[in-house]
């Protein structure tokens, strides 16, 4: 069984049930989620021994984020225990032109605290195959941006690939800090994932032709973002998602792959949105599979995407589908007919 | 009033709630269907006599079937009780492109395992004009077979008309069982109802020119099955619903119905799916509505797939619509505005 | 900040969960609501010191609609106790061919039963710059009528803007009556607000070209519709709200305003519905505040109809938005992106 | 099967979830429930062929309570539908030292307006044994008095047993008129029912050395309201309930019985309670099926006894044990050992 | 309308439905408490102009705890807006000997964060009477100990009584601090509040004879702590709260007043607790109200015990009981009965 | 970290949310749980290295209870997947003279139908030190009986200890049958675990003096039986729980330990039931862990029995309580204070 290790935050999600506004909830559905998390449980969904790395307090809610994981089949030895307390994202889903809505109370999470040191990565890394985490880790302050760093070069040392999805997020550092992190990190990656905005929020590549907001995207100009990507960096490939949003209900899915020759594009999917957060983790997760399991770049494309569309037919941060599921997609049946 | 009766398995149904993986429920929606029981339970919405034959067992999850059947008005006086269990299926709500998913707990039922001369068919018949089934009661295993058969002759000699829904499961029986069994039952039939892949699981009737898994299905096609089945069992009427798979949120829902003369085309309805269990019950209770009231052909084909339209809107497998809220469909209000 | 009173009745809302049928409901979600109610917490939720003045019984039940008002900053201190009951109406709600359907119990309620003399309008008006009501309550019988006319003189002398919505509900009077109560009323009216079917339904005033249950409307006819309302009444401003219902779950919305110069006409939004009731009223809400903070006509039709399209997305009768995010729908962003 | 007829109020039953106050609640549970619909389910649980009549709209929600009653297997053919709105009362369950609270908004209730000639008391009546119904059905009206007076005689001439469960509302009458329509009525009634405060209330008849609020019940003063009762009517037989009311939490019950000649005392229960309402009606249940079933009075009162201690366990108006489970607490089981 | 202020913490409660660990929780139920609001709240509830001052962060978490206030009538408009997070507790409920649990994640919370200058206690103050407030504020550290001390001398210029529930939190400081700060507060204090373990923990003040884990009060050892914290601080009036912890489920509840004359003692209550959170703030509102309303000390004694007493019963921090109901129990009325 | 495995049947557990009744449930709550699979989470919680084996179907919800395993740190790496269904029981939870009530629906499951040589005993008792199984496991059949034989000659080739809860279950299989294959099974096991009838329904040795339906359980009854038990098969320890069951809502919990030579009586706790099932089951986990841990066996009697007493306020199947926890309640707080 391959080994993937992730290694990032994991945070409390609490959401207000249905369409639900905050302002109206009296529960919340309780679930817990991170970009690398999200990762790490999509593999473990694959039947990849997946391993995902973090800190959590000791308390309950520290470890009901371990359960969750567990219960997917994710590998939670590694996890150090400590700190004061889980960081927490309140997420309201939108509906129609209503967008979704996310309200972060993550600062002096147990994760933003780390130093050098607390985590083992020889131990972590042996056997591994792959490591993978998200431009949110470095994001979270100098002390995980530093950890980010040492596993990096025990990872290098152990020739273990490695993948990071930028995942800009503005909240947690500026552009201009971004950029000089995330610049110093790719000399270690050989797997860049972004969306239709990280690119140019992180290393200043813009898509011409493509208006976000009103959810036109200009194809060629992702072709060019993807070419100016590997250029700079000299990765392996480098993966881009793009999201059509037509509305919070309704948002067209498809990704592109650039291998320094060929550039593959991938279908489109016309999706009904049930819950979106963890749809580019989802892609992550489908291209690392792909990658570990040999597909071409083409069939990597496909499967990574069509993943990831699935995943927005679920709630939760997690991409609840396995490999089975995603090949029947990939072979054309798209028309939801009752699976008996 | 009409008085129908129809005959088979009602099972316990559990779902995760909303749009939930079974995976991750921690509770399931509990109601309870089966093709014959959902036919009766709209027939008593529209007025009819409605009664329910089956075997359940004495417990309360047997009594639980009687009761949701008695709350909509369904005579339960026929049921037997003993037997060890009620079959149950696990029913998973898609969306998108995530199929829905169905999970059957069905062996040994009570109802499985039924013989001859446990109903007292002379009594349960006593003023009926109509009886129907599906083909999924004789799956159910050679008890059940003879019951049918035994029931027809019954119904045979008190001249009550005779429909069956072919309704084909794989997992209960192969296409050569089906075969052998469904024609040896054609001959009591008066009225055949399928679907649009019924006809060549169970009689090798293909329709050329469609494609059920892209959801694209050929008028042409459809009506040369109609015709091919009426010529081999000769039929007062065959009807044949079409179900157009956009997505596991989007069907375009249709039927047709051939007389040996005139074939009729219903209206074709774009749905929003809340739930499409039942749909095909739902056509036939419509169907057996229309005829017992003396519509016309016509207005049959239009009054089922209108009833079956509405059903698509509904959580549970019955269509809790009465006549006048179809009729409002039937005359063109499918604008959804609010009736105050 | 601007004081804006309105008047009228505020209901329990009893609602089947989710897309339950009532028949299936074993419980109901509980909020309340009522046109001016529904007004007044758009304006309290636009920072206006927004009053709402009615009648409820002394128990639980009646001071859980003044909670429920309180809780979004809605003065309610205008607000008598006293009277028998609460009105209440049940709602279902629809969903693609299936109509959502109201019940309404709401005879006798304490406001139904109020008499002039009750209500001090001396000082509900002190530095009130606009009174807002609708058909509905002169339509709950003669008391509210004399009452609505006591508060208008009131009105009248204190230089208060005056906006009226038709709203017609054919439960509550008879087009005839409507017609002769409301033309009365028009004397004192600035700002006349109606949907695609009230002016004909009041003042006999039809769009020619329209077919409501077809859900398609004639641009033209609505026009023509504005400009005979401001022809027989001469208010300063006429504005109709455009629905055009495609299905339950799906309407075209938009709106025009016609000052007696030009005429404006909002662009339209393309809506999966969450929750329709009290559309109308949110953009009632969106109207009075462009009025109050001087925005443009223009400017007002699309504030208007952003407000009140963003309304449906939201459970309950309340328009849970502010104005800053209206803006960014009126800014172009209807891409439902998460906001982080 | 014996045929017994009770004929009353349904009300539909809104409780805001577990202990929670109206205040709090976001959603209310839906049931219904009433005195004589209360019985007419505990009887048919029993096997009885028990026929509730009442009228209630044709509106959903009236369909809702005739839905509640069939599932229980109650006979609703002789309901009539009519008139505007179902009786509601608002249910809010207490604890420890908060009492529970109900809220009534009964008036106008299509069963408060019917009117003498509405009901075939001939067809009604035909093949019953008993007619049970309560002293709210009176209290709703002068029409609903000269119906049961109506019925009375019908059922006096075809010698159908009577009972009437005095249950005293204030809300609803004076004690003056209660008696006054009660005693006229009483010249009708073989089973006299109450509960430890109707006799003072309705006829003046104080238990000397109790005091309710406190939840002491002097045994002595009420065996002496017993006798009283029986010599003022003469019926066959006086029942009087006896509750303790310790707190909200935690009640004694029990039960006497006194035919003119013997007076039985049952077992007290300490109860630990879940849902009080419905215990009266529980116990008269279970004193008619005891009297038809020919059990000794000895028997019967500790049957009816038993019967409403178990339904205090229950949520809702309505007692759903068997026979069988309840003649288990008869023979001594109490302890709550699981049953496998 | 006597006006009050209470100033402190309001944080968001998130606690898992009914008797869930947290560790299975899938959803948490949402509402908010904290000492001086719950105080806010009772007092709004008795209908006093009741203020509650904190800070707030200005996100959608923050309008939720203004919302929950302003729902119950509190006087929202002297809290400001702005810092980072509000602070939350997550509370498990316990149940027989399983004991309730607390997470507190309250750093760096808004109000922890608040400086001297922040709030104008002039306007704050105009017109109060009373000023209220827990040792949790000055707990937070010494932003929040440094504004009491600043509202105190407002307050004490403007001659208005001042209470303070001791309310010792070892998770915010030490014993050893809470000493010093509350000594140095104790100046401006007029009515001192604690429970059974407060005067030791914060000013070492043992009652004798007690065990608190056990649940055995010595009633001696408590009179002796009211009086040496009397003649320690020489204020009006010294309060304790009495709570004997038979388990997580039963409490015996009382308390006792001393006024450096005459010491009162309370009734007992036995509770049976639905939520025990907040019993104390409830206390301390019983005997705000009960003194500004000029009850004697005996009177009030009772008063806020009963009200606290009905607390036990209530979910959430708050007491929504109003006068009429807890004098309904002060009168004797324990039973419990149901109250149409 | 020691090792322990446990075997037999895991089953989905389906029950009414609250007190309801099976027949009034619209939803039933959803967890997993049986005889091993209890023990082996409680034991995971203590921190052992938990393995729990069995054979479960390979869809989703065979899964569902292997990821519900997972969650709580049980190792399920050693269970086989394949066969028709997972066992299920339908709980409707008692109260007050209501007991509980299980219906089984078991039959056929995967693990009833195992053969031997489906398990790699050898690899799965690596390193174990203890195997622990009930006497529900030989009751499911001929083949499961062998699989038990055949692991325990491996087990005692390894010398793990063995352990085995009698808990018998009439609905499996009868007296005469147990007594047969138990005794056989006896002499493979260390330690005996019983309540207070299975040693009678198993073996026929009758604790005199005692009546379980009444809930009065003889003391020295069951010293005799512990003393029998001993004499016939020689184990190390028999261990005895004794449930006095005063109703479904409150039991007294205690036990006794007897080691041939002393006889250790624990401590007796009054408990309020939240969920009584799974409770044999914790003991039997805390004796397991209190022997590996070397705790005397007073000791171990207390222990195990302080940690079954806390299951009973937990809701599912499983002990979820950690050392800690059960440690606080034997130093003697059962008090129930809130741990903040």
């Amino acid at each position: 069984m391959n080994k993937v290790v992730t290694f990032g935050e994991i945070m409390l999600r609490l959401s207000p049930p249905g369409k639900q506004r905050f302002i109206q909830a009296v529960n919340y559905d309780v679930t817990y989620g991170g970009g690398e998390a999200n990762v790490a449980v999509s593999l473990a969904n694959y039947g990849i021994d997946s391993c995902f790395v973090t800190k959590v307090p000791e308390h309950e809610i520290g470890q009901g984020s371990i359960n969750h994981l567990r219960q997917y089949g994710v590998n939670t030895n590694y996890i150090t225990r400590g700190g004061k307390r889980l960081g927490i994202y309140f997420l309201e889903i939108g509906a129609s032109q209503r967008p979704s809505k996310v309200i972060y109370d993550r600062e002096n999470s147990s994760i933003a605290q780390i130093r050098t040191g607390e985590f083992d990565w020889e131990k972590i890394f042996e056997g591994a195959k792959w490591f993978h985490f998200t431009g949110i880790t470095p994001a979270l302050g100098d002390g995980p941006t530093e950890v980010i760093l040492e596993a990096l070069k025990v990872a290098q040392d152990k020739k273990i690939k490695v993948s990071v999805d930028l995942n800009y997020r503005k909240n947690l550092w500026s552009s201009e800090k971004a950029n000089q992190v995330m610049t110093k990190i790719m000399e270690y990656v050989d797997v860049i994932i972004g969306n239709e905005e990280d690119a140019e929020k992180v290393f200043g590549i813009k898509a011409t032709g493509s208006d976000i907001t009103s959810g036109k995207l200009s194809e060629d100009g992702y072709r060019n973002v993807a070419r100016q990507l590997f250029e700079r960096f000299q990765p392996e490939l480098v993966a881009i998602t793009l999201r059509e949003s037509i509305s919070a209900s309704d948002n067209n899915w498809s990704s592109l792959i650039y291998n320094g020759e060929d550039l593959y594009r991938s279908k489109i999917y016309k999706i009904h949105i049930v819950d979106r957060v963890g749809g580019g983790d989802a892609f992550s997760a489908g291209l690392i599979y792909s990658i570990l399991t040999e597909k071409s770049h083409s069939e990597a494309t496909e499967f990574a995407t069509a993943a990831s569309c699935l995943k927005h037919s679920i709630e939760g941060d997690f991409n609840l589908m396995n490999v089975k599921e995603i090949e029947r997609l990939l072979k054309g049946d798209a028309s939801g007919r009752v699976q008996r």
